[in-house]
């Protein structure tokens, strides 16, 4: 796919270990342009995914401007995964400080940005969706200025944090539920397709030897931390978030279905569960595609191609 | 009970037959500093209610800011009550028109009204609180700046835009539930408190006996238009949003009962319905008052006679 | 209200202090015939309530069969009231024993009476309705022989034993679901009918001077055991279930709105409420009708009466 | 695994075309001593569903007792899917007529049989659950005379129904869960297992050059009559009902895995889908195990094996 121009783009994350492998592989593909990051409590705290998009911007030499946005959901309490992603989010990988946040709320910034935006924007959310549903729920006319939302978000079997619902889905429903009504195109990466992206120790070490610099070393440090999931066979661990960047670079790596999809906001065992109708059971417009199938051997040679290039 | 210096007031509203009196006894009332006004879609669409409020201050001789909010819930689709209000949600009732409404939205005003205010603010909610739900979720911190907040919503028996849910509450549940955790003070006028300020025609031709200017003469054709309601025993109608702001000027004439408050968001035929644990069947911490009873006559005479006072 | 023939009634119950003047009410009123008494868990467990209906049966002097139904609801875990009805279910009150049992389950019994009843039957569900639950979803055909269900079920205002639902209602939603949908008159006698029966300590004491036997000095103690209720002011209890089996007796002392009713089934802060729409919001078709006043001293003086016919 | 008695068997059913083979496979298997199949509303309706495991257990020469249960769930209506069974449920393949049902419902032949069982009894759903879920709801000391309940129910992932629900489970859930609350040993056969029990024309040319009688070619007309799934590539479609039993007689071509299993019985988007806790992720007590990985090759030589001995 030839594009005269980078994306713009923003992504909403909470670094968080593939989080993290997510920025850098933004920052160092130049078929997108990182406008924003913004950054919201989920994997861990607040506090500290912030401090982590912070230090991994300043390690891969990117400007781009960092925002401090939710601590919390629309509804009920914080809940984060620290047994997953280590009481830093960075699995205990020190990276070195990054500069201080940009000034004002994540939400006030994207829609500051969108609404002053030359073009429309692409925004990935890779986190609890927070930030953007307040800032899409504020002001809803800005979705006319989104080109496309790609979230890392839901399964269409089972989840991650209960067995019906992945993580990101049932920190915020109400949030991604927004995201769903606003009739923009979403594309959806769930576990079913964050799954093929497998890491091993095998591929660890076959990007370690691609030499490259703090960067690519300090995500292999953080991927080497994750604990592998009993899920998927005790192998390895699914490297979630850059799927979602990894789509908007080199979409001939995946294979995607349009359907209708919604996020169960109430309050019995499937709260959080994205129910998303591949098979058109419900009759229903579709709303959003959902990412099915996954070249991982590319996407991890994507990945070390572009890692390399960064400091 | 004697206070030395007014209390500073923000008002969201959805104008509104009965917000328009709501407004209107706020302006009158010397013990309230109304330092902002925030309009929602509701009762008509927020074209309407931005409209009304700003006509509403102007009749009232007030200078205070009116910001534009809202057009609809954070989740689901707005819905307004048109066979109550009138298509103008005036009830026919023509006013002259406003001036300009205060540049920004509404939720941002309030953001930064609370940010900079020398002293804690209370907010008045008589709309689907929607403007005070997305500030609050955007910043919580500002909770500790808010002294109470006052809402019209809910019942702790029937409802009356479903039998289980209030107008208000069901219009957006979610954003009411962010209100009812935010752990500060929350007074709530629900269905069976505002049906004592029972709007009569004896009513309101004592209130136009009253002389007053053209606000006093306004306030009576607008109650006027209003049908009688069936749930009342068709004498009249509730007069359900000068309630919150009378509590605030005169407390004496209610009474209250702590007692935990939530409300339903899940997808049932209950969905909107408060939950008022008024005999703490539930054991749970109280993070509400709710309005008991009203001294009518009381609240009648204390209406006309601040009515009166406007132009 | 003119009757050739007694009603033949099936009392399905949990005694429980007002099951027990319910069912010495049935018993002692020829404009009834009661054909059977079927018991539930509910109020207490099922092992007293059995014992109790059949005391009070033989305390009546009458040769109705007693059956043993449902220990458990449909769904989820039986919990009683014990704090309201004494550990035995009538406040302490000792009554001597009655027989036995009659055989087989109260559903199955049910069923059998129906299925050979020569004429339409009256159902009077004043427990958690478990046992007409099963008859009736066992072999809904059976609905057909039914003249009339009236329960003593629910509200349309607040609940007793969660704000939102009542006693007999949150104890098996899904049973009274079933009922709901058979398609057959029901009538509702909710926690705002049965408060007009407000048992004080000067009614109890009117009741005493009525002479009478054992029965009517056992009704006035197992009544006199009953905390009086917060929620009603404090000044007494209310006289639940004999209002249902009143209504059969002397409708006139009521009044009644046909409407749309169904129960909340769901996980929600609302399980168990009666969703009763008396204003025909829902624009749906009516199901039951609820009853709404009570001439509470015809219903006493009735009561008494009856009562003081009783050995 | 060495069995010297036959297992006492119950199969509730709704056929419908694989629960055809179902009984069959059944029936033709020593392991098994199938004591009586009860029908049920399913994926036809009761009229046919009962007139075909009528003329099935005669073609297959068996004089097991056969059942009219429930006509539909214990909420809610009953919707068949004529679509994939055809109208009469065996895909137009024309079977000669049964005997005559055993006289009484379902339900109460269930419960007699266990009541009187010698031995317990291993009951097998693979139909909406309504006539066991009546039993043991009626009786649920009865539980102790279960042996093993074996369903084909659910899925951990999507669902076939719904996005989220699998047919039988959604049919009706209230059911289900009242078995999952018995305590007893459950075990579940869910999509996601007989999706491995792929019937393509290979398959079902195979089973034809087994010879057999009419039994065996029933089964492959019937078969060959089911509608290819777009779900599972189109190649074919999943012989669901079948596993439930095989695993009875072959348990060595399946793994399981014991867990937490609810099925959602609220209103929302997940209605009727089963929460199957593969991760413990709740910590929640073991109440099922659900079949993972079936040996397909296996079960279809065991299959044809099997019905090759039939008539």
């Amino acid at each position: 796919m030839a594009r005269n121009r980078p994306i713009p783009l923003v992504i909403d994350c909470d670094p968080g270990t593939d989080d993290a492998v997510a920025l850098l592989l933004a920052a160092a593909s130049p078929e997108l342009d990182l406008v924003a990051v913004t950054a919201a409590g989920g994997n861990v705290g607040l506090d500290h995914t912030l401090r982590n998009a912070l230090a991994l911007m300043r390690l891969a030499g990117h400007s781009t401007p960092v925002y401090s946005g939710a601590d919390r959901p629309l509804l009920g309490r914080y809940q984060g995964v620290q047994w997953v992603h280590g009481e830093d989010g960075m699995g205990g990988v020190g990276l070195p400080p990054g500069g201080p946040p940009a000034p004002g709320h994540a939400a006030d910034a994207l829609r500051a940005l969108l609404r002053t935006a030359p073009a429309p924007v692409t925004l990935v959310g890779i986190a609890p969706v927070t930030n953007l549903g307040l800032a899409l729920a504020t002001e809803p006319a800005l979705a006319d200025k989104i080109a496309e939302i790609v979230l890392m978000t839901g399964a269409w079997g089972e989840g991650n944090a209960t067995p019906a619902a992945e993580f990101n889905a049932l920190s915020d429903p109400e949030a991604l539920q927004i995201l769903l009504g606003l009739g923009r195109p979403i594309t959806i990466a769930g576990l079913e397709l964050t799954a093929q992206a497998l890491v091993t120790p095998a591929r660890i070490a076959a990007l370690r030897t691609l030499g490259g610099g703090a960067c690519l070393q300090a995500a292999c440090d953080v991927l080497a931390s994750v604990p592998h999931a009993k899920r998927l066979g005790g192998e390895g661990s699914a490297l979630h978030d850059p799927c979602a960047v990894a789509w908007l670079i080199a979409p001939h790596l995946f294979t995607a279905r349009p359907c209708f999809v919604e996020v169960d906001c109430g309050p019995g065992p499937n709260r959080g569960r994205t129910v998303i109708d591949r098979w058109d059971r419900l009759g229903r417009p579709h709303n959003a595609r959902v990412l099915e199938t996954l070249d991982a051997d590319g996407f991890f040679a994507l990945l070390g191609q572009r890692l390399a290039r960064l400091p």
